[in-house]
């Protein structure tokens, strides 16, 4: 990991203004002589700037992040725990940590905060501008704020505007770090319970009944008369909320919610089908058949009205995370998009 | 509200005891002098015995459970909050309610408590056994555990075992409610946040996508460039968890929550396949396109399965909660099974 340490002052959305920034990021294989070779990877939610390590298959030879062939970018988003400026950071003005007092910041601020580390490497265009969920998110943004920045953008499991029902996932999430009085304190492990319930309520919309089938079905352990009340899904829930509150903290993952509930790349712009009319890349847009949080029907207004654009619908039963997981079936979709 | 007083030990599954029990009941119209014109009707998770209440349009002259035909009878749930003995309600050995020692019931603990009203009511038979959700969980067990009581009996948005999508739901309230630390103190509003979330959660399973999309668009407000982090959506899962914190207690919740997980009719009575097909009364199953908590697929054993078994599946965008929505639907199918 390396991080670039931005020294001006930077103002988010709000108007809120961090004094400097430091934005972690990866890279992975050579930048050519051309300077024709990037692909910039925008991760999701909790993931960070290491994409080898989160999107297992992917940057090795062969694959759509082939670092023999291309020059790899990842950095950690604005706001999160990995690296970048985050609740966690110093606050210079104080000494310490932000905790409660980071700024609330947008996907637009994640999306600036990575074009001031693309000035840094001398990054004006991209081959390719890919990611996932969140990550998607922000490759639309990117692409509307800067049009000529990437020649193509691949969008998976995404939407161009966060629907009521996951907002008010997002919003479940939230009330459950809330409900957390220890949310608040300054400390990093503050709302460490809140946001274990919050990861364990996000998964819920991660997999749908159908995932939950395969990996939690309880193989007759459920008909034992002598223990009615114990499940194999419930000790995964646990294990799950808990493994996230270990390596993440609810100060970080409560505005990146919130930042995914602002998400609309039509707001401020105009109406949605004449903004994506706008949409100057090409674009590959990968929807996955069983994922709930952003179904293949959310993906339905990107097909329609971005001008050049490929549809791709996978057939999956792991809901939102196939994205992470149904690597094979995006690497044929994806190589054969880039040499197009 | 009328009230059973059981001076009798009731053990429950577990093997723990209750020095006695309450047994709250609404009943509607009068029995005659065949005594064969009792319908029962078992409420769901978090309803009471008042079903004119609570189930809007259907005690009413020409709704499916017409008190001017029928004698309705619908008692409140073990472990409830609502009259029936409960974790709010005093434990005579100690002199104070019972809190969090309260014992954990299953459903089929609920269906014995309810047996006994009906000895106590002299109902030997019912005409029509009618559940929805958890209701329809007792209808199911009480059909097994009492072959002969009901005639006919009908099953609506429900699941013959709780399948791990819906248990992990259940697991992600409970670890809310875990989460408020004020959970376990002996007041009767303990654990209200950690409840409000609990309701927060078990919304997104009662309404999908759809439903929220129709209800809890912004209309355009959410494209304010002012203020991005504004939704309708998140007021109305604070509002609606609120509703309920305000209304019901976490301990109740915490235990029906837990014997809803416990529900497999096939527990310790063999194959689900077996199990149905010596289902004795007359069987209405009706599911719900939308309903992703308890989908159509889930009732296919029961349509399987079931000798006697006729099968409906309502067209509607409010998922699960279209059991209380639809009552013109269920007027009518309902209504048609009864006399045919």
């Amino acid at each position: 990991m390396e991080v670039y340490d931005y020294k001006d002052t930077f103002q988010l959305e709000t108007g809120a203004q961090l004094p400097g920034l430091q934005i972690a990021y990866h890279t992975f294989g050579r930048l050519n002589a051309e300077r024709d070779n990037v692909i910039w990877v925008c991760h999701a939610l909790t993931a960070n700037s290491d994409v080898a390590d989160w999107w297992p298959n992917t940057v090795v030879s062969g694959g759509f992040l082939d670092p023999d062939k291309y020059f790899i970018v990842c950095a950690n988003i604005l706001g999160s725990h990995y690296g970048t400026t985050g609740p966690l950071s110093v606050d210079p003005r104080r000494g310490k940590p932000y905790y409660d007092r980071f700024p609330q910041m947008t996907v637009r601020d994640m999306v600036r905060v990575h074009q001031l580390l693309a000035a840094y490497l001398g990054i004006q265009r991209v081959k390719l501008l890919i990611g996932s969920s969140l990550g998607g998110f922000q490759c639309m943004e990117w692409a509307l704020m800067e049009p000529d920045f990437a020649e193509r953008t691949a969008l998976i499991a995404t939407t161009p505007v966060t629907k009521p029902w996951a907002a008010a996932f997002n919003e479940s999430q939230r009330m459950a770090i809330d409900a957390d009085t220890t949310y608040g304190d300054e400390r990093p492990d503050a709302g460490a319970a809140g946001l274990a319930v919050a990861r364990s309520i996000a998964l819920l919309s991660y997999r749908g009944a159908q995932a939950y089938d395969l990996t939690q079905a309880d193989n007759g352990a459920e008909t034992d008369p002598k223990s009615p009340f114990t499940r194999r899904v419930l000790t995964y829930q646990q294990h799950q909320g808990k493994k996230l509150s270990d390596r993440f903290n609810a100060y970080s993952y409560y505005r990146l919610s919130r930042a995914v509930d602002s998400h609309d790349i039509s707001r401020g712009r105009g109406d949605m089908a004449d903004v994506l009319q706008g949409f100057r890349p090409k674009t590959l847009v990968v929807a996955i058949t069983s994922d709930i949080l952003f179904p293949p029907k959310d993906h339905q207004p990107l097909v329609d009205f971005i001008p050049d654009v490929e549809y791709h619908v996978i057939d999956s039963d792991f809901g939102h995370d196939g994205f992470l997981i149904e690597y094979k079936k995006l690497t044929e979709i994806i190589t054969q998009f880039i040499n197009k």
